[in-house]
């Protein structure tokens, strides 16, 4: 195997597929990098077996010359030194070449190093998915499906199938939902001609994956390929392919958890919610898992506060837009109120309560496609 | 105690005494920050007791107000939620008021917290030296003479003198002088008329000082006021008054340790060296302390390598602009080599051996201010 490739598209297919790679993997080979040289360009591939990214570098695109001399072949090298030795080569131009006897040689100005390497053929081969029942969505959309609600995922283990993220359809919507028993973060979008006539009905994606999905997509218009099989799940754009396993079991039924009325309505200002929850939680630090007050006032004043008896107490006044319905006083967890204001992406937001020791919902103002939704904490 | 103070000045002096604040002190009421409200000014002080830092707000400076409505006093706040609160206070106006009961009122916008204060008179009076002794540098060449010499102290504890740096004037030159025993590093400078009759002849400073000093001070060529007593050494700016205790003991006689004739001469560019040292040590990681192997060949090429046999190995090829003398063969720290270099600041270095088991001297080509030692390591 030899190539000539240009040292900046090979660090970011290098930087992509190191998402993937665990030094705690059981199994030794999946702590390298796969490199397959083709006629037509360079393949990496990094994998923990829960997770495994392909990145094609074309040998040309757009009429640019990525990879110069190629000879067709394969070696996987150590993960460990080989993405700072790419960084830090002199030149942009990096000769990679493995001999019969897995020594791989990088070259780059007056630079070489002399790399062992392992045989290709010892790599787990990743499964090729079907793609007859694959969709399409537009990365950005799929990012923000991702970023809206992969965050209320549990950390624990003690209910594996929380930690993943549940994507469902139902009633002509794609139905991203998150929840780790103490709110609930869901982003629904309508299907399109192209969508609607998707195979699988519900999966649950491990919260882990969509996180490293998320920081490889970039944020563009084109188009990712999702295929679901019974376990695995492929994301596919031009040059990348990104498998992972999915959930095994039942994701419990959410839809009954979001109250249908409510008896208090709050419109605000999300910037300005989520500022002063951020300071009123400030003290509260240390206790009681962050949790501030929430109480309405007269003349469409909210009162948010806290109190850690040993360090001081804090008062934030908000003006709200409105505020109809019942008085309420309630405590919640600012940590997760922050979260779902965060994941609004929207000026104005609506927050329905249905009394204090009710889940409350967030939304944005505009739009019903983002529902965010907190148990409340007794304090009162 | 009462003022109103802009958020901005505020901030810097509280990141500035935060410098001095540890969280494992023994002294309790040192975990605090201390204000002092003055007519002409608020005065934050923060202390580990090696450290003390004060921080000066004047009322008002060239024309600008920047503390309205003072009222005197003095209080201790809790440094652990304080500078926190400073950051996300809603407006740039702040209001701070403490009670007799040493209760602290922070307001600014529709946000108030209340702290429980300490009495500032529980907090250790700072001592106050005698300044008759004191000489002047320019801030930027302190800086200097600081980064080019601490990052050679000895981080272990076990001879405490080298966790110092030995300021010394011999031979009408002020001399920063750090060694951990296996490298030293050296600047140099001139004493002018105003710092010529500087009345201390030596005293050492602990490294960890200077860093923060460093972090704190500002790049500019305004001087600091350098005042030294038996146990303490104080920097003082327009506003600001570093206080640091000395360390106890002899420093020992560096001179000697540097070696007065040379075998080889080796004059190269800067930036290049490092460069390929850098990566010449990307697989030393892990063995033998990141050691590399320099050797000189023909025409004026340098090799540097290093060898992990697990791994691999790596060869660069340097062109020196001229190497003059005996062959050699020497290997030495990456890390220490790496680390005299930047300290350089010079494009290009002037390297003297006197052999592959002695020290060598790095220097700037074009001057003598500057002088980096450092002990090979065996290996051939």
């Amino acid at each position: 195997m030899k190539f000539i490739i240009q040292r900046d598209q090979l660090m970011d297919s290098v930087q992509d597929v190191m998402k993937a790679i665990s030094s705690r993997t059981t199994i030794p080979i999946l702590t390298g990098i796969k490199l397959e040289a083709h006629a037509d360009g360079v393949k990496l591939t990094g994998s923990d077996s829960d997770i495994s990214i392909e990145s094609f570098i074309p040998k040309e695109e757009e009429g640019i010359v990525y990879i110069e001399q190629i000879e067709p072949g394969s070696i996987v090298i150590q993960a460990k030194y080989f993405p700072d030795i790419v960084r830090k080569l002199p030149q942009n131009t990096v000769e990679i070449e493995a001999d019969e006897h897995l020594k791989v040689t990088i070259r780059s100005g007056n630079s070489e190093f002399h790399l062992n390497g392992q045989d290709a053929d010892e790599y787990p081969q990743l499964p090729k998915l079907h793609t007859e029942d694959s969709f399409e969505l537009p990365t950005d959309l799929l990012k923000n499906l991702i970023k809206q609600t992969v965050f209320a995922v549990s950390t624990v283990e003690t209910r594996p199938i929380l930690t993943g993220v549940n994507m469902k359809v139902a009633n002509k919507e794609l139905d991203f939902v998150a929840t780790d028993s103490h709110r609930l973060a869901s982003r629904k979008i309508p299907l399109t001609e192209e969508t609607e006539n998707i195979a699988f009905s519900s999966v649950v994606i491990p919260g882990k994956s969509l996180i490293e999905l998320n920081k490889i997509l970039e944020d563009t218009q084109e188009n990712v390929e999702i295929s679901v099989t019974e376990n695995q799940i492929l994301f596919r754009t031009k040059n990348l392919y990104f498998l992972s396993r999915l959930l095994d079991g039942n994701y419990p039924e959410t839809s009954r958890l979001i109250p249908d009325q409510s008896k208090t309505i709050v419109y605000g200002n999300t910037k300005e919610l989520l500022q002063s929850i951020d300071r009123a939680s400030l003290l509260a630090k240390e206790n009681r898992n962050n949790v501030v007050r929430f109480q309405t006032k007269t003349d469409n004043q909210l009162e948010i506060s806290s109190n850690s008896p040993e360090v001081g107490n804090v008062v934030e006044e908000v003006t709200a837009k409105s505020i109809d319905g019942e008085e309420l006083k309630i405590s919640f967890s600012a940590k997760y109120m922050m979260d779902a204001l965060k994941a609004i992406e929207s000026d104005q937001v609506k927050i329905e309560f249905t009394g204090a020791m009710r889940p409350f919902i967030i939304r944005p103002i505009d739009n019903d496609q983002v529902l965010q939704l907190i148990l409340p904490v007794r304090t009162y």
